[in-house]
């Protein structure tokens, strides 16, 4: 830390993504990037000769991306608000309405960012308790009185609530915004986008980074009223009106007009997801009832640290958590092809077996 | 504003960004924007099969492009952060090291983001005037006692500060930072950048936006002392570790390898910046000594807005500030092509002799 750092950030602990090794031989399961390219839409429209107009700035107000996600969910362009990945538009969120005063509640198992977030503008935070089967309870954000941030899915437990839930936890807090983070949501199947039309304190946040196979893009938005967006915007243009370079908003349009593509490649992830799901099982694994595209797993007899480190030992990267304690022995096995799924299970079953944890 | 917008931004106002027209007929001078593409290099990257592998996450620490920058700067990549674009990096640089009990200054006259960032995070600022020929006053930051934001050469002015001015001023403030902002330095043949492996209170900003052609990609970086480098990235990983996408990352390494082609079209820009200055002399225009790719000028007969209002009507965007008033009657005024700076002086000819404001 230099002399000049801002006293506001002595205890600030950045957030760590997982390891990102730029080659080699990793079946990277870390990440929960997709195993598919993005549809040959997106390769297209990088090939159209946006290269020979960078010279020029991106439209700041993405009017044409807008434009095509409001009429993907049937809202207005004034509802939606793009973001440089969704860690840029949950920044956005905290600073636009969570303030020392208006603090807000999150579940302690969830992505890590969020207390980053907090800590980065001062926001007071707290994290409630996930139940003992992981799940996030609904009654506990009823009438929270703070601002609310749900992942749903949650994320490293893949579990859902129903959007009915989502519904009762806006309704239950007016005056508080409630963040949904679906950037799982369309392995589940569910979203509460719909929602925003009827409740004016509800932002859903999308990402591109999951269920378009675009991590390395950077796309995100925002979906909610329209002064909840206007305000959403004066932050942006604060910050840095040109948060979306034109190349990304150009395949993100085209990702949209994919969508029978990327239909087709949920089903082969969510059917790996279940197949891989009950040959862990039978392994003797526990697992949540994950709908996002990862699975979230333990095994009675054999260390989170052990699994973990023998499945990289062996080239195949996964994600284990150190805190909070209680999922230190789980590991977070992002779902790739159908083969590589295989290729995990039969490294699981050698492991069990050689560390002792197979009764079968 | 909605009932939710904290109340610390209750007098934010957004910067305004150039116009940006989707399409037309537009001579576009007013963003300065480069009127080339990018050079060849960039366009096989993109067309290299990026968007294959677009699934993936970039690598948050963009350490391919990182080295090739400390290379082309004689630094390590430990003195340099990635941003997406300068706004972005600016925006990091305030939130680090300005605070309620560390302000920052600026002249009055410079890029119009600085007090729309300080107002974002609460930083208390003020503005330095610049002196009656529109130039920054070095002596006037000599021992300031705050952080310091310049731009070198300053925005809408064009003018630049010899770098030892820039040393007297790093040397006689070392416990505040000073951020030389560097977006037009490349037109200019100048760079603070060796100094700050002398002063490890210096940052210089630097940006791909204007001088390497790539408005449209989003790329910026920071380079200083490795400490204050450290504290940009604890900032950067707690706000979005990957801020710059895979697409940005590979073009922006192509750029670097192309200097043969940056410097024979910075030549085209200063040649045209040079021959339209003469001109525009000729018609009775005053013109600050502009070192970067736009030019500053006034009339002393013609109103600011009539010049800007019937360029306009034209065809030609250029820029006009409202504010500071002194100013009101300045046209910022991108450097295009030889040819479009031909039309740019036509226009202004016939103007000027129908606006009865030509003597010759």
């Amino acid at each position: 830390m230099s002399r000049f750092f801002s006293r506001r950030h002595a205890s600030l602990t950045p957030y760590t993504p997982g390891e990102q090794p730029r080659a080699g031989d990793f079946i990277k399961l870390n990440t929960n990037e997709a195993p598919y390219p993005p549809s040959p839409a997106v390769s297209e429209a990088l090939a159209s000769g946006v290269a020979g107009r960078l010279n020029l700035y991106p439209d700041p107000a993405g009017t044409a991306l807008r434009s095509k996600l409001a009429d993907y969910h049937g809202a207005n362009a004034r509802n939606i608000a793009l973001g440089n990945g969704s860690d840029e538009t949950l920044a956005f969120i905290f600073l636009a309405f969570f303030d020392g005063e208006r603090g807000v509640v999150f579940p302690d198992v969830t992505y890590g960012l969020y207390p980053v977030l907090a800590s980065l503008y001062g926001v007071p935070y707290s994290e409630i308790p996930v139940d003992g089967t992981l799940a996030v309870r609904a009654e506990d954000y009823c009438g929270a009185r703070e601002n609310v941030v749900l992942a749903n899915p949650n994320a490293q437990t893949g579990i859902a609530l129903p959007t009915s839930d989502i519904e009762r936890i806006a309704a239950s807090n007016r005056e508080r915004v409630i963040v949904v983070d679906e950037a799982y949501a369309d392995f589940a199947g569910l979203t509460a986008v719909p929602l925003t039309q009827k409740h004016d304190n509800l932002i859903v946040v999308r990402t591109y980074s999951k269920s378009r196979f675009m991590a390395g893009a950077r796309l995100s938005y925002a979906v909610g009223h329209e002064d909840l967006i206007a305000d959403l915007e004066t932050i942006r243009c604060s910050f840095n009106p040109y948060n979306v370079n034109s190349v990304t908003l150009e395949a993100g349009a085209a990702a949209i007009d994919s969508g029978e593509y990327y239909k087709r490649h949920w089903e082969l992830i969510t059917d790996a997801r279940r197949r891989c799901s009950e040959t862990l099982r039978t392994l003797g694994f526990e697992l949540t009832d994950s709908r996002a595209n990862f699975l979230f797993t333990r095994h009675p007899k054999v260390p989170g640290r052990t699994l973990f480190d023998r499945l990289r030992g062996a080239g195949v990267l996964t994600r284990r958590f150190d805190r909070p304690e209680r999922i230190a022995d789980w590991l977070r096995i992002t779902v790739g092809t159908g083969a590589q799924m295989e290729t995990l299970a039969g490294l699981m079953k050698e492991i069990v077996l050689t560390e002792g944890g197979y009764d079968a």
